[in-house]
């Protein structure tokens, strides 16, 4: 199988490296190809998301990415700067449905900010939809009748959109706890009370699952409270990014979380990634944290290659690698990047 | 003066019955006039906001409001249902710049779910744009080319709305810590992009603020990592509305947070509500916590009868009681509703 690794901006590389590393210790055969993506794609090759960085991801089996961001490019126009990369592999690869994973691995509670019973035993999804809402629709820059500049974005989702993501929440809690939370703003959206219609009738047919309502300022609110009382959230693609994003902290450090953007429930072509971003911050210290693209490389076996057992075996270095105490700063430790890698590739030995 | 009363659905009646409570004891002259909204509204005079309680609130100096949502309520229409006549009075009464801060009360560190270090000292204000965004966009349902259920709904800000909030973020941190923070989606949404570059272009006018950017998703995040790192944060409709009930989880509950409604910034006319809902499932138990409603009072004496002095008086007196000891059941303790005013009365003695 080919894998596309895409590393992108910032941090990306450092912690694909690392991903990369533990794919290939596995010695599964997997031949990868690597490509330049957001701003490193525009300074490559003049656009965020070159043509031939879009053939390799469709051509792969599965898309390793690292991360995408620069400061350096914000001030370019919408089309040239590396967000409309991400969003253009995302809609090309019709990838409508990131899962995003959190839980926290036993020792980490002491790196979350919520009290250690708060977040004990966290094991959560959270199911993005991720090539609709806001994001996608009509958007741009007018003059109003008074003369005055005005900006607009369009929200909508259709029911085939909404009811295939709902499928996958669905299928999800069904493997799971069979508790599904559709959160939505239906109290003042039009487009969440078709959302919140159309996950109801499609309730019949899952009559196993316990589904439940909740509005997004109340699930934000809920997942600081008790996120455990959780199992898997299903959500638009706006909501998702902010509720995933504040997860992250239940899980001790975004650090940590990693996600598969599918599209569809085998996970073929899938593309996989850390939740984080490019952090260009702390780009090319060799501080960043490898354990969410490395658990992501262990989503890529998973849903793109159907090697469970692969998956397991990383996902389980990560744990033991984390129980004998190996940190890196996010989490309180001080070891670097690849020190951390490092740590994994000894468990998995 | 003239205080407009609108207890509203679910506990709504009871908090505000507290506040008013309060109000009286201060012996400062004030008329109270009650009058029905939200779902009681609907069920008094067959619409949510009836046209004498709107009239009413419109006429008064200030308007004491309870929270509104009821169950049985929401398969109407949506300008039936009660959230319509909170957005009702919001647009009529052009209540533009809501104002909720978020400080923790000493001695309410145990009843956050953050831990103690995190969230010790918290006292930041979120400023919310009250009256635009995809709140009051076009919106609706329609059918698509292929014959699909679609809904929709537009975001828009244009370059008045953005400054005219963006100027009550800068006063408010101009006479707080100096730190502003503006929060949107400028890599994906080009209404925040303007919101950006409003905000960007207006902070000539203050060069004492230091201002920052944040990306929604990552402010999610840091008010759970670092709350107190914030000072003033300013952001559209529908993010404050997520980020002002997640950010109640750092002052120990959401029954703590009050919020003021502002048309201008001086406060003529200006709402106060508790930023909590009508939590239907322990309405008329007598369980509710009455602070917000009474922080509420205390934000309505400050910003529309100019009043700092009994405004203090209140929130002292609030803070004494906690101090005693003083919990309802969101704090960890077991006092009624009543009860909680009344230990907030003998304070105010
Ligand atoms: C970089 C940005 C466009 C992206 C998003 O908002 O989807 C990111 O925040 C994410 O969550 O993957
Ligand atoms: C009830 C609802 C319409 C309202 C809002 O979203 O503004 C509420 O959540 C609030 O924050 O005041």
């Amino acid at each position: 199988p080919l894998i596309a690794v895409l590393p992108g901006d910032g941090i990306g590389p450092e912690v694909t490296t690392q991903a990369r590393r533990v794919l290939e210790a596995l010695d599964l055969g997997l031949q990868f190809e690597e490509a330049p993506v957001g701003g490193a794609g525009y300074l490559a090759a003049g656009r965020p998301l070159p043509p031939d960085t879009l053939a390799l991801a469709k051509r792969a089996n599965a898309v390793l990415f690292g991360a995408i961001g620069d400061p350096r490019f914000e001030a370019l126009d919408r089309h040239l700067r590396p967000e409309a990369a991400l969003l253009g592999i995302r809609r090309e690869l019709g990838l409508f449905a990131n899962i995003r994973p959190a839980s926290l691995f036993p020792g980490l509670e002491d790196a979350s900010p919520l009290k250690p019973e708060v977040v004990a035993n966290l094991d959560i999804v959270i199911v993005r939809e991720l090539t609709g809402d806001v994001y996608f629709g009509e958007k741009g820059r007018r003059t109003n009748v008074e003369g005055l500049r005005q900006g607009f974005d369009v929200m909508t989702y259709n029911e085939a959109e909404v009811e295939r993501i709902a499928k996958v929440g669905f299928e999800m809690a069904k493997r799971r706890k069979k508790k599904l939370c559709s959160v939505d703003k239906a109290n003042v959206l039009e487009t969440s009370q078709l959302w919140r219609d159309v996950v109801n009738e499609m309730s019949t047919d899952y009559p196993e699952i316990e589904l439940t309502h909740m509005y997004v300022d109340n699930a934000a609110m809920q997942l600081v409270r008790r996120p455990t009382a959780f199992d898997v959230i299903v959500t638009g693609n706006l909501f998702g990014d902010i509720l995933s994003d504040q997860a992250s902290m239940c899980a001790g450090s975004i650090g940590m979380l990693p996600s598969a953007s599918l599209r569809a429930w085998s996970g073929d072509n899938g593309m996989y990634e850390p939740i984080h971003g490019s952090a260009p911050d702390i780009a090319g210290q060799g501080k960043a944290n490898p354990c969410a693209a490395i658990l992501s490389a262990a989503l890529l076996l998973r849903h793109s290659l159907s090697d469970e057992a692969s998956a397991q075996r990383i996902e389980k270095a990560v744990g033991a690698a984390l129980a004998k105490g190996a940190r890196t700063a996010d989490l309180g430790g001080s070891l670097s990047t690849t020190e951390m890698g490092d740590a994994v590739l000894r468990e998995l030995a």
